[in-house]
């Protein structure tokens, strides 16, 4: 597997980019003649892996797959750590890594776009954008769907729409999610009113990796749960024009707040974590999460001049474990990859 | 009240003076004729001023009580901040500081020699010095109460000795105090071992402030409990030649134990801390003092070499409250402070 050690799509000036890092649209697709994967044999696993494959990779230039061939990645036949890279660039979903089934993710080299096989259902097909451009990757992701669909029959009913295995993505099957960095919010305590607002609008408030998981680094992946008897534009108009805008504008207010009425204290944050940043000698994953969020939000309020907001950007991914492992060894212990981790940043923010 | 504004005493090279900052020896002293101070009225406490300020005010240098002519400070017409000031630089006690006798000091214009009047007992004369030099500065003590015993009578029993207000002071009336910076047995969890050992060999073990006062930036101050029934000489050579130098031992081997075995930690540790000292904005005290004593192990263990260890052992004093108020302004709220102690910490360690 050949990933690009330094992933540098998402680094570009984007729209909203303060606080939206990256957008992503997913289509949950399964092809018809198939069960879905938690009731499949594994012949039959082996046989959608094997259509997918043949028709992933026969996808051109035209159907919009990226720059150009899209990769194949066995998942079955490949390394601990090569999964977990693709996990931290989240071409992959925990569930995926973990599972036993026969599986794959196809990639676009400037990995944009990535289809999970065998994942819940038979493809999850994903577009990642940086910033918030959720309307040209849902435009992208149909043009994948239509090569996709030329060449496959999907699972499909006249009345529900595109059949999955979970319920809450019976009908376009469409997920749109974003992921926000919210640290003022955090300071102030709202990121629960936050939660509870989304929770009542129906919409997922999920950890760094997605499902399953925590919050690392005041980052918060938001998405929409229900899609049955909703069309993508109606959704994707909800999603990108009204409340994700709300959210940004929350955040927004948080930090003029701060900068009003608590300059010192976040002065005091900011450089403290920049300064431990720089000197650390240990540096554990958690701890390195939360002091890059402190100093992306003190250099987005123009409170550090010296540090380019690339190299913060870039360090949330190359501080995770197995982008160090690619960068420092595999065979290095816990103590061993706290240090690595501490010479990489304090040499990057040097 | 006029107090050198940076106490530079303890700064030259002195004996051990890596691990013992400072020693301590006191005498205990009442004047005949008068009931103890718990017990005197109001009028004979004022006699008791008015006697100790005469024989104070007329010592001279062949009185040994340092360089020229004593201060009295009359501490009942003095302000909280420069009582507080005297605390911090360890030339009177918290209990003289927060009594409500008619009670003074009278301070050699070096420091190192303070008497305290009407605190437990009627006298309470103490000299300083830096690093382990009790025997001269029992030699200097002596020299001194051998001044004030000729100009007045001490309560005195041919059978018990000097006669005191609490019986743990009875006899000699001395007690040899030692201030250790004890980091690495912190680190090691080993200072445990040292109290319980000091508890079994009837001494005591307290904080920065002395008697009911926490430990703070890893001191200890260490002093002899009882001295009914023992010489002078006896209890010095004991203390001096004996236990302080086990202990210091103690701390020099954590420390060595430390290099060999947890380099990374120590150096994670001292770079933090200096990192700290040198960027943040807002500073408490308690960790200010953390921070300075890991930065103090640091240049001792030479892990840091441009940091100037009599910056840091300045430091340990300026950053005390009322010694931040004599540089910044005494109307400072307590967030004013933490702001002050930052700029103050900063600036120095730049």
């Amino acid at each position: 597997m050949e990933l690009i050690p330094e992933s540098t799509w998402d680094n570009e000036p984007a729209p909203h980019s303060d606080v939206v890092m990256s957008c992503r649209v997913r289509l949950a697709r399964n092809i018809a003649g198939f069960p879905f994967v938690n009731r499949a044999s594994e012949t039959q696993c082996n046989e959608v892996m094997r259509t997918a494959r043949e028709v992933l990779l026969a996808m051109g230039n035209n159907d919009d797959n990226g720059d150009c061939q899209m990769m194949w990645v066995d998942l079955n036949n490949s390394t601990t750590r090569d999964r977990r890279l693709l996990v931290e660039r989240h071409l992959i979903s925990r569930n995926l890594d973990e599972s036993k089934t026969r599986r794959a993710v196809a990639i676009s080299e400037d990995e944009t776009l990535s289809v999970m096989v065998n994942e819940e259902d038979h493809l999850r097909m994903q577009v990642l954008a940086p910033g918030l451009e959720l309307g040209g990757a849902l435009e992208r992701i149909n043009t994948v769907d239509d090569a996709v669909e030329s060449r496959v029959d999907y699972a499909f009913s006249p009345r529900w729409g595109y059949l999955t295995a979970c319920p809450t993505n019976v009908g376009t099957g469409v997920r749109f999610s974003v992921m926000l960095h919210l640290p003022a919010l955090k300071i102030t305590n709202e990121i629960e009113r936050v939660r509870r607002a989304a929770r009542d609008l129906h919409l997922a408030v999920r950890g760094y990796y997605g499902e399953g998981t925590e919050s690392a680094g005041d980052f918060y992946q938001i998405s929409n749960q229900v899609t049955l008897g909703r069309t993508e534009v109606d959704l994707l108009d909800e999603f990108e024009q009204n409340i994700i805008p709300q959210i940004i504008a929350y955040e927004q207010e948080a930090r003029s707040i701060l900068a009003k009425r608590s300059e010192p204290l976040l002065d005091d944050r900011t450089h403290r974590a920049l300064a431990i940043l720089r000197n650390a000698r240990l540096l554990g994953l958690e701890e390195a999460m939360k002091l890059l969020s402190r100093v992306r939000l003190g250099v987005l309020m123009q409170r550090l001049d010296d540090v380019p907001l690339k190299a913060v950007n870039q360090l949330f991914l190359q501080v995770q474990p197995a982008h160090l492992q690619l960068h420092a060894g595999d065979d290095l212990n816990a103590d061993q990859l706290r240090e690595a981790r501490a010479d990489l940043v304090r040499k990057t923010m040097a």
